[in-house]
């Protein structure tokens, strides 16, 4: 099968075996795939992750020891776990020390003709939800995890800063939750769909007053963006770090201390919800599409993702 | 009066006027004060502060608004806020913006004759409560903001790094709140009393096996304290950061989103819980005092207190 390689940095499309189905694995012909920050990241070495990338996808299920999925469009979790540590036992599959993760951790991604996964890590698409809709599950899922994380009192006041794509969707599932929401952003497009779009207001840093926020979600992917957070937050008030960052930042932790301040790492999260906020409308993700190209011009997507200010590219195999 | 400055990075005793309380204020003259690992910080540049620094002490009252006080021996925190804005308003007095902090900023602190602080700051010392000991209640308060900023589940597993002054006083503290305590530590004497004198297991960095902590406190006071600790904690845990550097630490924070892990900043810590804990003799301090120094020879005990593995340095004035 066709399949994206990272080689010391350059993209290839090379033929390489189609994966086989381990113990309770399906096989996913995958048909639509995005392209996310953390790919982007991979390629400059974060993970040190040399196979197959891509880990937002939609696909058809060819064979699964699930039956009922076979035939099916299907999204999936992509942590796979052991379902035996402790982690397991405790309810945080996501955190098993023994897992996988599809295009991110010793398992071939979704930039490929065909991946694999647990079947028990699939979740059915319904017809009505098409794959340049569906695709967003992913990520929009590790959105839904920070409100699972932290409360958001109704008259707190909150910034997500960032106006790429995590940004743009935290905004626009914490809109539901934070009553005073304000989106700190760079780029004048990507500002106006938050405020035309997300019905979240958007501000440029230079127009940040004297405001302090009780939670502010950290979506830049820059360093600059934790500095930004620890400026903007109040004593006593909460980081959501969303970003990972390729580079070390350089922080006076400090300020952390003495103003007491709670920095919240926050990950993957859970489908369901997310699944059902596509499912029903409620969130439309389509304006944060910028490009679908064909899986023969993935190294054009890559390229096209990387420009500053870009939102999501997906492929699509035919 | 004689007073302790910094100036450029050197310490000199000077005669410099006496403060004169203003509204609200008590004078209190110092009988004894305690060098922390800030006033060495401070010496070498943190919170750019370059008055009379100290802020451990305890002292008679002079002159005082609460005439109660009059005459009485006390300590007092060290936060002066300026009980009007919306954090003094939500209880929150320690991070009023208006504040000023005993030794820290903008006020002068306690290694001299006399200083000042608003009356209500005060509190009054048992008289069976001798200096030596209740001069630690500053940074045993500091150790008790760690259980009002934490739960702490019976069955969690927690370690404090840092065997200085303040790992060994938070490790007492949290030793009667976490049945499951462990406290890293580099030096064998202060190991020692660690274990002999506050029943806390000690052990080296080299003795940790592959133990995942739920809670991790740090208050080794250096940056690689907080890679140690973003090593320790497990998937979901939190790090205690009591620790303040003058450096910025290094540190790979995509550990913190991936793991999930939640940093709290923790500083000063509410004085009465501290001087009842230390009025009942249910905690005591005093095989944490390294040496009692006339103020005279105040720079030799700074000198004394810098030397690795060095605990608590006290001065006296006549």
């Amino acid at each position: 099968m066709k399949a994206l390689r990272f080689n010391a940095g350059e993209l290839e499309i090379r033929d390489v075996p189609a994966p086989v189905p381990g113990s309770g694995e399906a096989l996913i012909k995958v048909s639509t795939a995005g392209i996310c920050n953390t790919d982007v990241e991979i390629l400059k070495g974060y993970m040190k992750f040399n196979g197959v990338p891509g880990h937002e996808f939609v696909g058809v299920v060819e064979s699964s020891p699930n039956k009922k999925q076979i035939g099916k469009r299907v999204v999936g979790e992509i942590n796979c776990a052991c379902g035996e540590c402790c982690w397991c036992n405790a309810g945080m599959e996501r955190h098993c020390f023994q897992r996988d993760v599809l295009g991110i951790l010793k398992r071939n991604g979704a930039f490929a003709e065909y991946l694999t996964l647990p079947a028990g890590n699939l979740r059915i698409v319904p017809d009505s939800l098409p794959d340049e809709k569906a695709v967003f599950v992913e990520p929009l899922a590790a959105c839904f995890e920070i409100v699972g994380q932290v409360e958001f009192p109704p008259d707190a006041l909150v910034c997500v800063i960032g106006d790429g794509k995590l940004g743009l969707l935290a905004a626009r599932v914490l809109r539901d939750k934070a009553f005073n929401l304000t989106l700190i952003g760079k780029h004048e497009r990507n500002m106006a769909i938050a405020s035309k779009k997300f019905k979240v207001e958007a501000i440029t840093e230079d127009s940040i007053g004297d405001e302090q926020y009780d939670i502010v979600v950290e979506c830049s992917g820059k360093p600059s963006g934790l500095e930004l957070a620890t400026r903007l937050v109040r004593p006593r008030g909460r980081i959501v770090l969303k970003s990972t960052y390729h580079e070390k930042p350089s922080i006076d932790v400090s300020l952390w201390v003495v103003n007491e301040i709670t920095i919240v790492g926050s990950r993957c999260g859970p489908f369901d919800p997310a699944l059902e906020a596509l499912a029903s409308g409620e969130i439309n993700p389509s304006p944060l599409i910028d490009g679908i190209f064909p899986f023969n011009q993935i190294a054009e997507a890559f390229e096209a993702a990387q420009k500053p200010g870009s939102l999501k590219f997906l492929v699509k195999f035919d």
